[in-house]
């Protein structure tokens, strides 16, 4: 049901040829209102792609009547050009949708450093327009696929409040903090204004999407968008929307884990006893990229070696003689030394959990990545993204 | 010739029976004098092994005499047990030797959070002591290798001057800045003092091994020792002496690069037009980082957006729109957009050179890492260290 689980939006998912092999690469979603609240977050890589820079600026002015997403293509250090293709890619979606063309995002996905096929993509937003339906949410996830080996989609709704999140996400590599690299389009039929939405979405990808961390490499292309129709005419409660928010970003969040290039394990880094949050969060991310631990994940080596020398680097507060390691619930090291056999880890499933304790404080955040792997480096070397 | 080039050194390497399969896995550096000025840099990760505490109270004593050195475990998270089998080996080597504990450094290199068989090491020194020669250099080059496929050493000699630096390095995996993961022993036959030494010895780390980036993770054992015995009676001038330093530094990290880990391109990030030093190092560690980029030139692919991408998530000065990129002379990016033809990027070679042309300023740096291959992930997957 994707992106349009929630009233009031339509959705169409096409192949307008930017992509060579003829898969799906061009998708729509359209908020037929009453309301056209949204908001978003973006990439913080100070190198944007032109979508990124042109949806800023048409978040600020304040609703968002349209989103043109396209994989196939980053438009990414395109110039000039790129930005002028990006402007015109919303253009011509205002002009079919009779709407104006500030009301329109635009998110990219593909390899960097390369100009769309503008001669494709804009005749396929006539195409895709006049596909539009109540019932095009999954083929639209389907056509901002890349690498992605599945399309991911996500919905939750409120049965006694009568109105439903949704949303679709894109993303298998270049998947790290502020944000993990992906395209997400999340849908309400909430009465809710933009400033509400703000905030919700804000607080769900803070402690989702950011903790994401595939292989610690930032695009230039991120997007999280969140938009609002009003349709359902029902106004929630601030606190239950933001957990429905989160609840979604966090599924997709999953999702992405769960479909990252060459991986064969989903890693959930658990930092407890940290005196602060941050210090938590920092902690987390030093342990989900190192390499060498990501590698003897894959081997199914519990080497807890490794989550010390990361913490090493970090300026958590801590005693190197009182950190404790566990890894699927053998504590392998206690006071920052060998602790239980680690011969009695069962490192068998997909899933591995390592709870890294800093015996400093209260705080605690989870990371999630995977393992690093062959073919991992196989997708990424003889793939241009 | 290793740590025995300068007068005043004798060495040994033996196999002690530490490594299981019988490899070479004990050396010892012994300085004659008459001096035993000594200096000594250590990594910088907070999570550091028993030796490396103890080494660092032994040069605050200001003299070092000896140096054991021992493969095949690397006392790292191994308790206050770990700590006492390290003061055990300075004892006894002092005992063998007629010297201070205090006077003996310990470096160790190997996996992690095992405690070493003392009853092989112990009576390994007494073996090695027997063995002392002023030819041992390649030997104790050689007994302190790990997953090294070679030995590597370096010497440069003042002819005019009638002093020598000479030196041993081992490593090849977890090599990060602060320093490459590592151990080093330098000697010189110059009469100077360890203040002269400890100038020398961080000017030469800060722009050669601090530099070294292979895989991003940081061990926790890293060691550059540099001892002078004072043995040639000449006292170099101190630029002269610095130079010299910085040679054997330089072209033992290279030779580290040359075999890192399932390793099958050398890869130079040279960062030009930086408004500061610190910005350059900033900006060719994140480009030397990402594991995208890394697995492209793994696979030959000139793919400069993931070096924009890299460069984006730092906080040097730069603007995205003035950003140009070499790789192999080919200037793929200017100006943040598409520069040359790629397909005139040949890549055939081992040896990869990137510049990122910052467009900020007259600072440069210059950062050495590797590609991310499939190889490296077998070697860190099936192998503990």
């Amino acid at each position: 049901m994707s992106v349009t689980a929630a009233k009031g939006f339509r959705a169409a998912g096409i192949a307008a040829g930017i992509k060579e092999n003829g898969n799906p690469d061009l998708a729509l979603v359209v908020n037929d209102g009453p309301r056209r609240a949204a908001a978003g977050v973006f990439t913080s890589n100070r190198v944007k792609a032109a979508p990124v820079l042109w949806s800023e600026q048409a978040l600020k002015a304040g609703q968002i009547s349209a989103v043109v997403l396209n994989s196939g293509g980053a438009n990414a250090c395109t110039g000039p050009k790129g930005f002028q293709d990006t402007h015109a890619t919303a253009e011509k979606a205002a002009e079919v949708l009779g709407r104006g063309p500030i009301e329109v995002a635009v998110c990219s996905t593909g390899l960097i450093g390369v100009l769309l096929p503008m001669d494709k993509l804009l005749p396929g937003i006539e195409t895709a327009a006049a596909q539009l339906s109540e019932h095009g949410g999954e083929k639209a996830a389907l056509a901002i696929k890349t690498t992605d080996t599945v399309h991911k989609t996500s919905v939750v709704s409120s049965e006694s409040g009568g109105w439903t999140v949704g949303g679709m996400a894109k993303g298998a590599g270049m998947l790290a903090p502020g944000l993990a690299t992906m395209l997400v389009v999340l849908t309400t039929d909430a009465d809710l204004d933009g400033e509400t939405l703000d905030r919700a979405l804000r607080a769900a990808t803070r402690v989702t999407f950011d903790r994401v961390d595939s292989d610690g490499c930032m695009s230039t292309n991120d997007t999280v968008l969140l938009l609002a129709s009003g349709a359902s005419g029902a106004v929630p409660e601030y606190e239950e929307f933001a957990e429905a928010v989160r609840a979604v970003c966090d599924d997709l969040g999953r999702q992405l884990i769960g479909d990252a290039e060459g991986a064969s394990k989903d890693i959930k880094v658990e930092v407890v006893g940290a005196a602060t949050e941050d210090d938590a969060v920092e902690v987390g991310r030093a342990v989900a990229r190192n390499n060498l631990l990501k590698c003897a994940i894959h081997g199914e080596d519990p080497n807890w070696g490794r989550v010390l020398s990361a913490i090493g680097t970090t300026r958590a507060v801590f005693e190197p003689d009182r950190l404790n390691v566990a890894i699927n619930g053998v504590w392998v090291c206690k006071n920052g030394s060998v602790g239980e056999d680690r011969e009695r880890v069962d490192m068998r499933y997909r899933e591995v959990h390592i709870v890294a304790d800093l015996a400093a404080g209260d705080a605690e955040a989870t990371i999630w990545t995977n393992d690093l792997t062959a073919d991992y480096v196989h997708e990424n070397s003889a793939y241009s993204s």
